[in-house]
């Protein structure tokens, strides 16, 4: 069995590998730059790490893996359009460095080199995975939606939060688990367990993730501590604070979110105060606990020896106290 | 054997029956509201029709037809995006009724269910549809990107615009046409005769509507005559005007592409008349009958009884010769 590093390293040098073709530039040059931008590899990392469990030809699986990278790609690539966001680990994004015609056309050819890399899966699995892939799509798209409405919307629940991760992180990380289970051979309900621990622990991950823009070390984090405080992010920390706040915690809350000029600084430090009386940490940590342990109870219901489930269950953990 | 009226007919009814989500309604009524925009229908009614012809059992292409018009309507919705257009057959744009936000997400989540859509098809035939589907997509997006790339291009040439519509334009048709034939049980060299039909047809089919956009009547036509004239697009005509025009023709040509201020009807009367004395409207028709010549002997070569081809051959010959 291989640890995660060993599946990133393979993912890495195989997403060089895809054959793209050279001309117009315009479609293809955005394309590679988006693949060349790195990141943690986690999807297509858990395609080839779930197929691992079930057989030792975790390489029948490498074509989907990079398929489900290359999507995970095009989403990032309109989200950012979409957010006009400058920035994409570090570099600039595709609608900056080229335009937003060239963003939107580039995103629409990955999406389709997504699929056709997706299909290169024996017959017998064809059809299951390319139905999940769908409805995963779907439910990603449906998910940025809701984020972008929750933006604009006064009050979200807690629940719609939730949902909404669910959709937007978690479904992606549930297909790549079932999918290189499906490929290696495994029954459709030892891949819908694997598939339930996706949906737990991508929850668990982006709960951390919100945790981390408050709570982490800038230097690891790799990001400004703090943006979604600025910004006003409905994250679960925010969200939680506004249902539980009362007396001056509520009103001083309010009067941050309604600021218009401020000095950054001062209000990172006076939200994370009243995140603080309302031991907001202990929440985002419990309720990330609570999905971690759902995540748990799935993986021990896959029936093959622990030995096969080991690294996955570890990598689990690992990424639950991740610091970046 | 069905007139393409009636298949017009059973499309779109079947348009309405396609199941969408209701929320979130920022992704879905975007999508309902293109595909209820109508249009001629001519991709699906081309995947129904071929499978006529080797089949009684048209009806089992009906979503594979469905999800190409869903595609169809994918690429305008984006297209609309990069064009800035702000009507589409007489309404308003998707980005314009809406925004560009909800014009490309909802466009991302059309192409998904265009290939949940095509996906319904028996297992014998799902990764050669598939496979051909993903294939069209991506020179779509190509022929999309060239078209984009011309427009800021000094010289293009005749060769280069027929490679450009065949992308953009008669792949998807041609696309269709197989689609149809391969669901319906036929051979691969059946289906790639129908293929090569499509492609020649999809290529006369464009330059039909060059020659429309400047000899149409408007009545029927249903947009304003000479928009391309105005707009210096770069169609068949104006590149064959600019490869043959010598001396005053020449120089008048070039004078009215470079006018950034004139009046619209003196322009497109002016350039109608180098048009004229350059005999454009006549190359025009000459390369669609070469072209139109070429899909025929192609048709010639699939061996099943004329009969069953005829309805065919009758659609392609209107196409050739409408005004709308």
């Amino acid at each position: 069995m291989h640890e995660s590093g060993y599946f990133q390293k393979i993912i890495e040098e195989e997403l060089k590998s895809i054959r793209l073709n050279s001309v117009p530039v315009e479609l293809y040059d955005p394309i590679r730059y988006m693949l060349s931008l790195g990141g943690k590899r986690l999807r297509p990392s858990f395609v080839l790490m779930a197929a691992e469990i079930f057989s030792d030809d975790y390489m029948s699986a490498i074509s989907p893996a990079l398929g489900i990278e290359v999507f995970h790609n095009f989403t990032l690539l309109h989200d950012d359009i979409m957010d006009k966001a400058p920035l994409r680990r570090s570099q600039e994004t595709v609608h900056k460095k080229w335009n937003s015609d060239v963003a939107i056309l580039s995103g629409d050819t990955m999406f389709v080199k997504s699929c056709e890399l997706i299909m290169q899966v024996n017959d017998a699995v064809l059809r299951p995975v390319m139905t999940l892939f769908y409805k995963t799509a779907v439910e990603v798209c449906e998910g940025q939606q809701l984020d972008m409405n929750y933006e604009s919307e006064n009050s979200v629940s807690i629940e719609q939060y939730i949902s909404m991760i669910k959709l937007k992180t978690a479904a992606l990380l549930a297909c790549s688990l079932k999918t290189g289970a499906l490929v290696a051979g495994a029954t459709e309900t030892e891949a819908d367990h694997l598939y339930a621990f996706g949906k737990n622990i991508g929850i668990a991950f982006q709960l951390h993730d919100d945790m981390l823009d408050v709570y982490g070390d800038e230097q690891k984090f790799g990001k400004q501590i703090g943006g979604d405080i600025l910004a006003n992010k409905k994250t679960f920390l925010l969200l939680k604070a506004i249902e539980t706040a009362t007396g001056v915690n509520a009103n001083e809350l309010k009067r941050w979110i309604n600021m218009k000029e401020f000095n950054p600084h001062e209000k990172i430090t006076a939200v994370k105060e009243i995140f603080s009386s309302l031991k907001i940490r202990e929440a985002v940590e419990n309720k990330m606990e609570h999905f971690y342990q759902q995540a748990v109870i799935t993986l021990d219901l896959v029936s093959v020896p622990e030995e096969r489930k080991k690294v996955l269950r570890e990598f689990a953990e690992t990424l639950m106290v991740r610091e970046a």
